[in-house]
């Protein structure tokens, strides 16, 4: 028959592989555990209606969204933020902080490309309930500690604005419409400064003015001074002095946490989408080409949409692609091996009960243990232990047995023992 | 506007039920880690095509499958083994025993009631490439295993067989057409004698072996005895005789590995799919009504049907749900609640960043550790490190810090204790 495949931007993941996804996928989630977020589980598929209430009908487009056998509209989650605000809704008895992570896969229909697949892992971290700097600031170090763990943290930067602070910056400026005109400084990077000009005449911005704004979103770098470069040239007004007070608030907390030297301050961050109020971050690898590893904010009026109670929320959906590409450019990506403690080599079929019996005493200490199951020989299960990247072979055979001992062999210096055949499992723990 | 809510069959898993699910997944990852079974990941979407390879046109009714936006077919996994089966094909290279392990999401449409969600964890554990008594057992041990490990060994049952030895002996006794005999074996226990009789005639098979097949299948219980008996009431035959060795021999690893009193022999376990060609088993809880908790076997003929590659193959589906009840009706299911090592109370806003640093330390030490989010008084945060049962509460104050202490507080029995400031983290994690 023809040879089978998968699906264009899905992906098989051989063990070897995946033991490197699954020590990153630990890292994230023993971090988030260890923040006290608390790990969920929520449907795959939703009725799609869910996704328009925050994305409107463009969203079937971009999604796998069909028609299931009993006629209702459901969408494979392409995200998870809908479905967690379903269920802050659902519950009114839950007490505050609500801080939930939980690692699942996610599907979208797009062009395959890198970066871009079609079925893909997140983790998403969240606190709702809560609208404070410590919160704030809880979620970034949460962030920042993930690449800490990794061993990344002088290749990430995470670089903070927040929304309220540009919109009470632009309101001080008499500038209208702030929400159109942040979607101008959304794209300024992209822009030449006569585009972002023109851009902002466009939105109605005079030209003095838009300097104005030019020069204010090029403020960034380095927390502290970058937030007395913003008081020194800001407009007056106390809805910016709050916002700026907030921020070394939070600059504050950051330092606290020891995290502040992976943030800086750029008031050109704005984030896509509609729906952040307050925060926004994004997370860039600061190697080779600057690029944008995540990002996430605070949106304290999406949760609304979904029912009836007014929840604020900060979070953020870890993104493992653009991470993989960093750890792997850095040499930090994890060995793709497979790794096993001990492999039991039997030498005749006559001590094969007796190797069993070690395999199951070494299981039960939690080691990873395997045994010959086809009748190999002895070179053969040799080979086949250092396949495996065995640490240990316990060789057990009739003579040794018969004179009271078992061979165990450390597989990277080649060095034996002979250990009292009682004594074996305690003897493979000690050395382990 | 309306409260929305997930699709029937599909569930909301907050973080306190989350949390006992977690312990059984783990549990069951755990056994087949040290099994030495190797952890993939695959597609949770699959071109249909994959599936009508083993299952026929019939597999579409019965699971998410539509046409996605470039005019595949496709279907949401209804199970993995036909996608195991295309990854054992595309890589020639992998040596064998090729042993995985995967816990995800499946869905079937399916009418929803108890036992039967559409959308469900397995944990599938497969030994691909080797026929062999070794594998077979490997696979009994190590879903025993996972019993014994949930503490419930005494209430499940493995019920064996081995669909040679069947074949052997209905060929012995000169019946025809194994294939359709068998299914109706497999029916046996919801006919009566005489129905199943009957059904037998209808397959061509004379009233005495009729007879015959009916006192052989009834052989089931203690494995060593219910084997002495099948060999003196089978016919004679050389294919019989040797698969009744086989599962002597079968009996003896199972013994080695210290789980055959779990395991019981059951000429009648057939398994309705017809690709199994070895071993069969059924998982049984004892307890109460006898139910089914999940079943596998050896098939030695199916990845065939998938590429160019011959690969025997046995394994088993974990059944997360059956399991779930039989835990909860031998009070064996985990607790449901949040847990946390320690809760940082900050007695005034002058001592956050200090407290922030207390939690910075037993979060690197692996501790779960929540903080005030929102500027709580003292009462509620005590209050809440009760509500997400904190063993331990650091209580940070500026009175006691200017004296060199921080208290921490057992929340359980309330002992308190006034630990130098600079020895908290060592405190509690001694203590923990």
């Amino acid at each position: 028959m023809d040879e089978l495949e998968s699906l264009k931007g899905f992906y098989d993941r051989y063990p070897e592989e995946w033991a490197a996804w699954r020590e990153i996928v630990d890292t994230v989630e023993e971090t988030a555990r260890e923040f006290g977020f608390r790990e969920i589980d929520a449907p795959s598929v939703e009725p799609t209606d869910l996704f328009r209430v925050k994305s409107g009908d463009e969203i079937v487009e971009q999604t796998y969204s069909f028609e299931d056998k009993g006629g209702r509209e459901v969408t494979l989650i392409p995200e998870q933020t809908p479905t967690r605000s379903r269920l802050v809704q659902q519950r009114k008895d839950l007490g505050t902080p609500i801080k939930w992570f939980d690692t699942s896969k996610r599907w979208r229909y797009e062009a395959v490309q890198k970066g871009r697949d079609r079925e893909f892992f997140q983790t998403d971290i969240d606190i709702f309930g809560v609208e404070s700097v410590e919160a704030d600031a809880e979620i970034i170090a949460c962030a920042a500690t993930i690449y800490e763990k990794l061993g990344v943290a002088d290749a990430v930067e995470f670089r903070l604005n927040d929304r309220q602070l540009l919109d009470a910056l632009l309101k001080a400026m008499d500038v209208e419409g702030s929400k159109d005109v942040m979607r101008v400084i959304d794209k300024k990077e992209k822009l030449s400064r006569e585009e972002f000009l023109d851009n902002l005449e466009l939105e109605g911005v005079d030209r003095a003015t838009a300097e104005g704004i030019d020069e204010l979103t090029a403020i960034s770098g380095e927390m502290e001074s970058a937030l007395v470069e913003l008081s020194d040239k800001a407009p007056e007004g106390d809805a910016a002095d709050d916002a700026i007070e907030r921020m070394h608030d939070l600059y504050d907390v950051l330092s606290a946490y020891g995290v502040e030297d992976m943030c800086t301050f750029d008031l050109s961050i704005v984030r896509g989408m509609d729906y952040y109020t307050g925060l926004v971050f994004e997370a860039f690898s600061t190697e080779g080409d600057l690029r944008a590893l995540f990002g996430g904010g605070r949106y304290d009026h999406l949760i609304e949409q979904f029912g009836s109670r007014e929840v604020p929320a900060i979070g953020f959906a870890f993104g493992y692609s653009t991470t993989m590409h960093l750890l792997k450019e850095l040499g930090e990506w994890p060995d793709e091996a497979l790794s096993t403690d001990a492999y039991v080599l039997t030498i005749s079929d006559s001590v094969r009960e007796i190797g069993l019996e070690y395999a199951k005493g070494l299981r039960s200490a939690g080691l990873t243990v395997e045994t010959d199951l086809t009748g190999r020989s002895v070179g053969e299960q040799f080979g086949y232990a250092d396949r495996i990247n065995a640490e240990y072979t316990v060789v057990v055979g009739e003579r040794d047995l018969n004179e009271g001992v078992v061979t165990v062999q450390n597989m990277d210096s080649g060095e034996e023992e002979q250990v009292p055949k009682n004594e074996v499992v305690e003897n493979v723990l000690d050395r382990l």
